[in-house]
């Protein structure tokens, strides 16, 4: 952890350029909860009126932040809110010493700030099992508040990394009835990323106005197939979480406008698609494309499976073409399958159909997909109708390195 | 896979002693179905009212034999029975040619040893996906017959091995009713273990007698607390196979003799902890007991999110004491768990309870546990009765290393 890892090779070029979002400021510091030598504290405040949304891990050992967010979401959006995150350690499994420190967070940034104590929204992200040095955050909380800006949100994306290579945005504008409205999003995330259940930490904020309780339920619909399709090592963090903030400066009201679900769901899906890019060790990206399933829920098992077995992924690090692994993992995941009228592909290049190998498929047209950068996995059931896509990446000599000796 | 891999350094010092089983006979040879240089097929033959039991994998993608085997069992014992077993080609997804093959092998070797053919069962195992040159057993089948020995059981469990470093066997004898009784097995395995549903491969002898019926619910039930509670790498072959045979041979039954399956249990688990040991790229032999889960099926659960955790294994690997892993872990599995009331220990340390790590715990006496090749980590979850063992190995560089090159 304390080493500083290459930038991942899937990596976008750059940070792209995230507009402001009126009635939002951000601000980030260097408290040195662990780490020293960068920032590791964001702010995040809002405007009255900002409607907040949120999704969380349902693991049984969540943090104390997790629980505490989750007993907050509904609260009042009258009087605006706010996010403090910080990174390197993750206040999770830390006992009645846990709750206190989040009591102490939130209580001082009501304070900071004038907003109720459960308008205040927290995370923390890092190592597990710590206590966390709550008082070095509380002496930044001034400098935070005098700090905050609009054009801040890079800043915020870098102070919430832990393994990460690199930080994490996301952004796109539509027009409602003639006006533009914004939509734009950070997110950190690079290992025990399996969010059958919720996410890492990613915070998405628009200038749209959208009515606090459709805002929970356009989000959680939203998840499922973006963040919740994603996975790294089929581990699931103690501390993920996903929020949404809208807070209406826009003067254009959203709720249930069908185009902002669809710019807000390809926002959700940069962010999910670059935290895999980011895996731990990652060098391919790989989507996979289920069809034919029984219904749709069955197509999801069969994803993640294939996605989650160390055998595919490391046929995909060595690339293999080795469908016989990719069969071998749809005949565990539980779903329904029949040998015989399986269909792959690899990109473009049908594999295997029929229970054998496909009559025109030729090993060099295989492993010629598996050295692109960026590989599609094909799986027809030929069953029923059910889809899914979901996306995960290689499994590498790399991920062993860095998690072989992350608390050193 | 071509090339030979290291000896683990978990593997037993030596082959056991196994003793020869009365109505049994082996023979191996080398038929290149796949490798050259060494031997691929084996035969074992038994005497007329041998009792048969097998358990197989519950893949949806199983294999043509595990098929043919499946529809064989309960049989007639009158007749005794055959097991020829290949190396090197697992005979699985091959369509329509995979049952031919087995077709051909069943009804040759019934020609060749005088057997109905429903009394041959035959196991494939290596590659997934390319067709079984049959013909080369085929032609084999005479030379095997004729070299038929009952001392030739080393011979047998060399030649079913794959990517395994060590041939594995365990036997025992106990007195029934004043006369000895023989038990010995043969196994292989070392990579996509997680027999969830079944095993790997594996085959177990007796002289006792036993009637069939009975003799499958036992080993049905035996395999559940054995072969069921190990992996690897959570990924379930599509070959899996566990028989077991008894010849009768020592004129005792020992049908519902409780004796006969402790012993039983005892060559189970010695050849289903040979297979973790044998664990591709493994250095670390780890048992997760867990006690106080709701119920024995969730202490299961429990586990087994530990064991496939590649977090944990990781960790195991870099010998990191770092148990909030083990609470990720146990947080993600889905099986109900208090984060307050679960207590872990290491060996015998405790490390952390109430949610907390414990008053009286030490990274260096943490630290100390994990550098030993043997590591026990102990859970108690506080909440009930439910206890399960598992068996799992680390997640090292040579995993990466084999796998990402298997078929190359």
């Amino acid at each position: 952890m304390a080493k500083s890892l290459p930038r991942s090779p899937l990596a976008p070029a750059v940070f792209p350029d995230l507009p402001e979002i009126g009635g939002l400021r951000f601000a980030a510091t260097a408290a040195g909860v662990r780490y020293q030598g960068r920032t590791d504290v964001m702010l995040a405040v809002m405007d009255p009126g900002t409607s907040v949304a949120g999704v969380f891990t349902r693991s049984a050992t969540r943090s104390a932040p997790v629980l505490d967010c989750q007993a907050k979401l509904g609260s009042n959006p009258e009087h605006g809110a706010a996010i403090l995150v910080n990174s390197g350690n993750s206040n999770a499994f830390t006992g009645h010493y846990g709750q206190t420190s989040v009591a102490e967070i939130t209580s001082a940034v009501a304070a900071t700030t004038g907003l109720p104590q459960d308008r205040v929204f927290t995370a923390s992200t890092g190592v597990i099992g710590e206590p966390l040095p709550h008082e070095r955050i509380l002496t930044k909380l001034d400098e935070l508040n005098g700090a905050l800006s609009g054009s801040a949100i890079k800043d915020a994306a870098e102070a919430i990394m832990t393994t990460d290579t690199f930080p994490k945005g996301a952004a796109t504008t539509i027009t409602i009835d003639g006006k533009p409205v914004q939509i734009a999003g950070i997110a950190k995330g690079s290992g025990m990323i399996a969010p059958d259940m919720a996410t890492m930490l990613v915070y998405i904020f628009t200038d749209a106005a959208y009515d606090q309780d459709k805002l929970q339920a356009l989000l959680s619909a939203q998840n499922e197939t973006s963040f919740n399709c994603i996975t790294v090592d089929s581990d699931t963090s103690t501390s993920d979480s996903l929020m949404l903030c809208a807070t209406g400066a826009s003067g254009v009201d959203a709720t249930d406008n069908a185009a902002f679900g669809e710019a807000l769901r390809e926002v959700m899906l940069d962010l999910a698609h670059q935290v895999v890019r980011d895996g731990e060790g990652a060098t391919k990206f790989v989507e996979i494309q289920i069809t034919g399933a029984a219904n749709d829920a069955e197509a999801k098992v069969h994803g993640l499976a294939i996605a989650n077995s160390p055998l595919v992924k490391t046929a995909i690090a060595g690339e293999d073409p080795n469908w016989g692994r990719v069969v071998m993992a749809i005949g565990k995941s539980g779903a329904q399958a029949d040998r015989d009228r399986l269909s792959i592909s690899f990109g473009d290049v049908l594999v295997a159909e029929k229970g054998w190998v496909a009559p025109s498929y030729k090993e060099d047209l295989g492993a010629a997909e598996m050295k692109k950068d960026d590989i599609t996995l094909k799986v027809d059931l030929g069953i029923g109708t059910g889809v899914a896509t979901v996306w995960t990446c290689d499994l590498t000599h790399q991920y062993i390195t860095i998690n072989a000796d992350y608390r050193s």
